[in-house]
Order: structure tokens, then sequence, then C-alpha cells
């Protein structure tokens, strides 16, 4: 009899539940809910496009909903399926997104008093209202405490823990001294399942607190009182009741409570593991270990890889992120980036294409994908830079933008979109070259998220441009899967599951589709490449020195060629 | 009883007639005919998309057409006009629009053999079949008579007269050879109005002849024939039939033949000017004069000022052409202008903006123009190089590409669409820049052509980056009212009309509304401006070398600060 695990996926807009098959990885049932909160779950403000928060109580219900349903998908398709053989739960969540939770750990908008206060509710990921505390984070810590931005990249962001409480501090005194603790919903939702009614017994994510939180071993957990009161009179008694220890997602959380294990038809010995962020258990799921680079493609790009953590690993500059454990145990993680991609093809869908191409968004997709595949490459003679939010990897500077060259008076919608994603890709190849430059190297690339299957054009381009082989992952649900891995390992091997990540990615994971690189492709993207570096480092450095008069001439020169190869 | 001329303006695809009464310049009527042949009047080639022809029968069927109309309309307008009053008769065409003619001046497609040959037709300005043919000039002129290229601004143009007929020669033996002469339209129609029968006293027009065919006094008129065998073999001979003598528009071709006068119901004292081009007819009929720029906007612009011919000028490094004459007599005729201009706005409203902007071209116009007024200078964030059709002035390099920089997720087309006009303005002023820099004075810009009337907005924004009130022509047909001016010229005070431009001007042109730099807006476009050249020299110069990385963030910082102002 196979045993199953269950990987609860918490998105911006919805929750997933998906069961699996620990022995092979197939994907039995998932089920989806979306959000009754705000709009399309998240609490916004008209008045400030900053604000998005979310409400914990979507959480509790999504997980009843969504697994109640999967468990009666199983059923349904195997009628031998039996609740008892489900050993394991793991959760990935979005992160940073904090909640102030009380000594008992329940959110303060649970109180009648807060329950319509933004402030006592999640601060999801995508809430920039802590803008100018990042601002004033990454002054003190390159003024107090240098080491600490060596690690996240050099910029201390505005979606991140320490940007979002010190807002709340400053912004709104009540729920900030009525907070006992502040709570990253990757943590938060396991303790609730395992019921845990402390918040001083929670455990925490090394993933979040790594990358997030500025928490590293090296400096004895969080920043220090002394940085944080520099931050802000006050802010430090608040140090003691976080955490001092931060745990990776392979740990058990605990076992389902009684009450959860009756509602949801569960055993209670059910195994919920630590959680994590989706995109480091989307890794997982995708089959990361050393030399693997798995991208998860979406609105934005998150490139995650892992090297032993027993041997040393310099900084990489311009990296986000490097955390011992993040991704799992005894490997540090190691986070990149690119903060558009798909956004950027949505806000050229979205804003610049007319109805010729079709009257929907999807209809135009189909038809830019259909004209843009007929181009070679060069042919448009156009090139881009991928900066329209921004560059977080290698760059870190939210203060560049998105450029356009090589246009004519015959420039079409569907080469300007080629030329977009093409700029992505020269942004995801300036990536895998300065993680190789500092010794971490790549000896495989997998890829996963909504565009790695939806364009086939996309990836061709992106195997041409990297000029190495684009896998697949087979999974679609790759951060699901990745926590079922986990919740298998918090069960362990004594009980049906496994004892390690590798172990268990042996089984569950695998990649489906290649895009192999085509030479001659390959050969002119090359030449676009050093002129896309070009532009890169000249718009993108302080120190790039050099003239310009080349680039035009070039990408002319390579679309007359590619014409005449036609 | 006041006296009266007719304009004839051959533009593209139509020609008009305008009469004007002399006395005060009021526009009595006009009439407009589309020429019959090809597609809206431009006999093309599906397997070539550079050849663009035109069947000289349609100037014929057009003179007719329209002289006829607009007499009937005048005499409805005033019941007293009398035709005997009708003192002259202007030409302006395109350019340069050579025609094979044999021996007695009839277009060789008028012969039966060749009606269906378009290299026996007239080759529309716009034909760029002669490309390979223009590079090989440019080549042969630099190395063995550089002073050919030092008039023209540096390159010889595929568009000009020597392309054209070396294309002939290359591609069509036979009608080379039967062709007795090439003459430019500007020559051809007055030669059919006074009834010249040899091809040997067609007047040429000096506009044509020297800014086209490399015309000068200083080198004894046309290119020498070692020059022209160098090119290619057997074009000498061509020399002795072209022409030894050049014409300003000042003169008289002759009087309309009996038959002309009888159909079109004038007098054979209707004298007939020699022709010239639109855009320097345009020139005088928008008040041209020494300090006087005037714009002509359109697909592209054409600027055109004079500079008294008694006074020393330098070649001005760039400007396309200076010509003894070729505006008006005893100055020498400035032509610079810039490749595209309405044409950028035309390509970006057909390709990029969406329906949402409305569902013709001229909705869609509207509607950008109104939510594009509502921006203030540098909101956007946004910058962009005019080059989409190359630089004609003063870079000179069809070999340039447009740009935009500055695009984030939320750049909206009507950003883009500001941007790109005020990317035309900034390369309005780099050129201002370089004629006053070689010591021309300008002291007022006048503009004229549709964007002129059509665009309010557009108007404004060139005020306020180039600084300076921008006037706007009173007659909205400039060319065919400087044909008029022309023509009361060729008729002679004798006969009731002028003997000079500047008389006639005085009282046949003036402006009308005028646009003054707003100083606020010229602060913030100073700072743009700066951008704009940074990148117009990087990208456009070998000898630019520098950074870059200013670029990104100065204009976010003109974005922060006009969003703070607003």
């Amino acid at each position: 009899m196979s045993k199953y695990v269950i990987g609860l996926d918490f998105g911006t807009n919805s929750c997933r539940a998906l069961i699996v098959d620990i022995s092979d990885g197939t994907e039995l049932a998932s089920s989806v809910f979306s959000y009754p909160s705000g709009i399309e779950g998240v609490i916004v403000d008209a008045a400030d496009p900053n604000l998005a928060r979310q409400n914990p109580a979507d959480y509790v219900i999504g997980i009843e909903t969504t697994v109640k349903e999967v468990i009666k998908k199983a059923k349904g398709l195997l009628s031998l399926f039996d609740p008892c053989n489900m050993i394991g739960i793991g959760v990935d969540t979005t992160g940073s997104s904090p909640l102030p939770v009380d000594k008992q750990g329940v959110p303060l908008c649970f109180d009648k008093k807060y329950k319509d206060n933004p402030n006592a509710m999640v601060w999801l990921w995508k809430d920039h209202t802590g803008y100018a505390e990042a601002a004033q984070i990454t002054e003190t810590a390159a003024r107090m405490r240098p080491q600490y931005l060596a690690k996240i990249g050099g910029t201390y962001s505005s979606e991140w823990f320490w940007s979002k409480i010190l807002h709340c501090k400053n912004v709104d005194k009540t729920v900030f001294g009525e907070a006992y603790s502040f709570v990253e919903i990757c943590d938060w939702i396991p303790a609730v399942l395992v019921g845990i009614n402390d918040a001083d017994k929670i455990k925490r994510s090394v993933c979040a607190a790594g990358h997030k939180a500025m928490f590293n071993s090296s400096w004895n957990g969080l920043p220090d009182n002394e940085f944080l009161e520099a931050l802000s009179e006050g802010l430090s008694p608040l140090r003691g009741r976080l955490y001092n220890e931060a745990y990776t997602a392979e740990n058990l959380a605990g076992y389902l409570t009684k009450e959860w294990a009756a509602k949801l038809g569960l055993s209670e010995n059910t195994a919920v593991a630590v959680g994590a962020f989706d995109a480091h258990m989307g890794a997982v799921g995708a089959g990361v270990s050393a030399g693997t680079l798995v991208k998860i493609l979406g609105t934005s790009t998150c490139d995650i890889m892992v090297s032993p953590a027993d041997k040393p690993l310099k900084d990489i500059p311009g990296v986000c992120g490097i955390v011992d454990g993040s991704v799992m145990n005894s490997y540090y993680g190691i986070e990149a980036g690119q903060s558009a991609v798909g956004d950027i093809f949505l806000w050229f869908i979205n804003n610049l294409v007319p109805e010729k191409y079709g009257s929907t968004q999807a209809e135009k997709f189909k038809n830019l994908e259909a004209e843009g595949a007929k181009l070679k490459p060069g042919e448009s003679g156009l090139l881009a830079l991928d900066w329209n939010n921004g560059n977080r990897t290698i760059l870190v500077d939210v203060r560049l933008t998105g450029m356009l060259l090589g246009q004519t008076l015959h420039t079409q919608p569907h080469e300007i979109y080629r030329a977009l994603i093409e700029a992505t890709a020269f942004g995801a190849l300036a990536i895998i070259d300065r993680i190789e430059e500092f010794g971490v190297e790549i000896k495989e690339v997998v890829n996963c998220g909504g565009l790695a299957v939806k364009s086939p054009m996309m990836m061709q381009i992106y195997a041409d441009i990297i000029g190495r082989p684009m896998k697949i992952s087979r999974s679609e649900q790759t951060p699901a899967l990745g926590a079922g891995i986990f919740g298998a390992i918090a069960a362990g091997k004594k009980n049906g599951g496994y004892d390690s990540v590798l172990e268990a990615q042996d089984k569950m994971t695998g990649t489906s589709r290649v895009y192999n690189p085509i030479p001659e492709n390959n050969a002119v993207y090359k030449k676009l490449y050093s002129l896309y570096k070009q532009l890169h480092d000249a718009f993108g450095t302080k120190q790039w020195n050099g003239a310009m008069y080349n680039v035009m001439k070039d990408l002319l020169a390579a679309r007359d060629e590619a014409r005449r190869n036609k």
C-alpha cells in the first residue's frame, strides 16, 4: 500500500492542497480555494496603493475546504485509499508575510477590537507601505552592521519582515503595543495545525528568518538590540519575544491535533513539517540539488540553487540571499531572481498590443507567440533591457527602468514581444554567469512555474540564449509537491516516509520536456548578449565608461544577416 | 480689380490648385485631384518594396481638372471674377522625381512600347531602388570629388537624381538608351504648360539641380564626365543632354499655350514660373526670409532657411543642402530636416495603441492628445530618440534606429506618445543649435504643414522644448501659396504682379496663432534635453565616450519631482 502526503501551498490569491503518492511522485488530486476576503484575497486601501494585507482566517477555512475536497477526490479515484496512509503534511506560503499575534499565537485581528484594522492582519509579501523604513534599515545597517547586508545582496527591501514591523510601530502604536510577537504565515499555519498555543513555542523557518529577517548564526540570530534601538527607540524588547532558533523544513512542527484530524478525516499521527516559502519548496519539488539551478518563471522569477554547507561559499555580489538551510538541511540556499518577467509581457500585452492580435489577453498572447516564433534571432533588429521593475539580481537596484532600442517605422508588436522575452533571457544569463563566476557550478537548469509550460517559444529562446538545455519540471505544482516532500520527511522513514530531501526527490521529482539550444541561434544570440551586457553595464553600473556607437550598427548588421539567411 | 494667381502643388498622392488674391494673400478657392494610377497615385511592385513610380499623365489630367474647378468656384464666389486677371501660375512638386523623356521632352511611357514599363515613368522621390547606386556615388565622390559631398551633408541619397538614373542604366538598358534626357517633374510640368517641345530647352530648377543632382556653379554645373564614367562606363554622354544652366523660381518658364489657355479658360498672357520643390516653395508661402526658420511638419519635417548670398556662408556639417537660389534669388537656400516625425506617431498609433484609446486612427490620435496633454514635462519618466527612420540632420545616418527608455510596468500609451513628440522636438532643437553654431542666426520659427494645425499639444511642447515662440503660418496650403507667389513674380510688376519674393510675401503671407514657451516647462525640458543629447551623441557619433549611469536616475528624479509638483 502506497503512502501519501499533502502539500499545502498558500499563494497570493488562493491556496491549494495536493495529494502525492510518495513512492513515485504521482499527483493524485488537487483542490484550490480562493480566499474570500478583500479583492481576490488581498485587503487593499484605495488611498494607499502600497498597502496589501490578508485575513489569516482565510487560510484556516482554506485548509478545511481544500483538504476535505482532495481526500474526497482521492477516494473517488482509488477505492482503496485509506486516510491512515496519509503520513505527512507540508506547508509553503508567500513571504515575507508577517502577522502580529498575542501571547497565545492568536492573530490580533481575531480579536473583535481589531477585526477591521489592516495593521492587525497579515502584512502580505507585496505590501510596500514600509518603503521609507526599508531605506532607513539599509542606511543604518550600512553604517553600523555592513555584515547584515552582505548576505542579502546589499539592500533591505520594503517587502521584508523588519520594514513591515517598523512601519507598524511607526503608524499604529496600539497594534504594535498589543502584539506579543510577529509570526511569518509559513510558521503560523503549521502551528495552527499542530495546536501550538504559545507564541514562544512556534517553530520558525530558517528560510524566512535568514532571507527576510537578517537572521544568521554568525551574529547570534536576529539583529542585535543596539541595532534595533538605533532603528527605533523601544523596538529591541520585541527581539526577545521573536526567536533565537530557526528550523529547516525537514523538521517536525508536530502532529495534527485531535480536532484537525477529526475535521479533515485524517489520523492524529499525521506529521506536519516546519514551513518555508513557496519558491524554496518549489525548487525542491522541481528537483533542486547541488549543481541544479531551478528557475521559477512567473510574473517575476525566482532562481534557487543549493551549495553544500560543508564547503566554503563566498558572498556573491548582487545575489539576494545566501542562507544555510533555507532550501534544505546541510546546504546553503542561494536565492536570486528577476523582479519582472511575466509582468513585463503582461504590461506589454495589456497596454501596447492592438486588437488586430485578438480581442482578449489570451488571444493576444497566442498570436504574439505564433508570430514571434516565426522570427529568427536578430531579425527584428530590436534589443531591450528587462528592467521595467528594476533589477533584483545582479544590480540590486530598483531605480532602473526598461529600454527598447532598434525600432523602425516597420516594427511590429510581435517583434517587440519577442525582444522582451529575449531581454529576460539575457537577464537570466547574466545571473547564471555571475553565480558561476563565484564558484558555484551550474550543471543543469530546471524550469517550473506557469510560463515554463505556457510558452514553448520562450523556453526555446531561453535555451538558445543561455546555451544550455532548458529542462521543464515534470510537476506543474512544484511548490505544493515540495511541501508534500517535506511532509514525507517530517513523517520520516520509520513512518513510511523519507529521511532526506535527496532520498525523497529521487522518487518523487523529475523533468519532462527538454528544450535544447539550436547552435546557429546560440551563435547569433552570443553577439546580441554582448550588446545586452554593454547596455546593462552602461546604464546599470557607475564604473562603466565607453562608446555606444556600435550598438545600433551591430543590431542592424545582425538584422540584415538574419534576413539574408531566411 | 484684384489680380490673381494659381499655385499648382503636386504631392505624392494628389495635386492641388489654389487661387490666391495677390493683393492680400486671400485664398479664394482650392481644388484637389487624386491621381488615378497605381495605388493612391503610386505605381508599386509587390516584389520590390523599394519601387515607387508615377504616371505623368496623371499630372496633366490633374491640371485640367483642378484648374477648371477652382475657376468655377472662384466665379461662384465673386461674380465679377475675370480669368483675365489671372496673371500667373507657379508649380511646386515632390522631388527628386526624375522622368525619362525623348528629344521632344515627351515621357517615354507615353510611347505604347513603354506604357507598362515603370522604368519609363516618373521615379518618385520615395523610390529607393537605387540604394546600392547611392552608396556607390557616395563612395566614388568621397574618393574623387569630396567637394560634391560637402554641400549635401556628406551622403548621397537613394532618393536623388543620379541614384535613380544610374539604377535605370543598370537594370533597363533599353529605357536608358531610349531616354534622350531625364527631367524633374518640377521642370517638366511648367514645360508642358508653356508648350516646350525640345528637351534641351526645358528650364531646369536650381532647387532640384543643386539639392539633388550635385549641380554647382563652382564646379561648372553637373558632375564632370570623368566622375560619371567612374560611376558607370557610358554614363557621361548623358551629361551633355541634361543642362548647363539652372534657374530660380522667380524666372519665367513661358506663357500658357493657346491650347492650355483655351482648355482652362485662361488668357494666353498667363505667365508660368520655373518650378521648384514643395518644401522650398512652402517656405516662401510661410514667409521665409533671412532669420526665419520655416518648419514644414508632416510625415517627415523639412526645415528651410535662407541666408543672403552676398555674405559668405560656411558649410554646416550635417545639414543636407546649401544651394544658391534654391528658395529665392540672391539667397542661399538652407535645407535641413528630420527623416520621420509624423511617421513615428503614425507608426505608434497604427501598431502599438490598443482600442481602449478608440477604434479609428483619428479617435486614437484625439485621445492620445487629450491624455498626453495632461502630463507635465518629465512626469512619464520616459525619453526617446526620434530615429525610427534614421537621422537626416545633423548626423546624416540612415543606419540609426529608434529608442525608448524609462518604461516601467505602469507606462501607458499616451505617455509614450508624448515622449515620441518630445523626441522629435529635441531633434528639432539639435538642428537649430547646429545652424546657429555655424553663424546663421534664427530670429523666428514659423511652422506649417498638417501637424502644425492638427496638434496644439505638439506645438506647445515644441515651444517649451525649443524655448522660442512657435508661430503658425496663416495659410494651411503654404506650398500652393508659395507656388502662386512665384506665379505673381513670373508675371512681374508690369503685369500687375511683383518683382521679388520679399515684396510678394509682404502682402501675401503671415502667421496666425503663436505658442509661447512656458518658463517652468522649458526649465524641466532643458534638463531632459541634456539627457537626449547625451544619448544622441553616444549612439550617434563615433567620437563619444563616457558614462551612462546617470540617465535612468536623472529621468526618475525628474519624474518624481514632476509628480510632487502636480
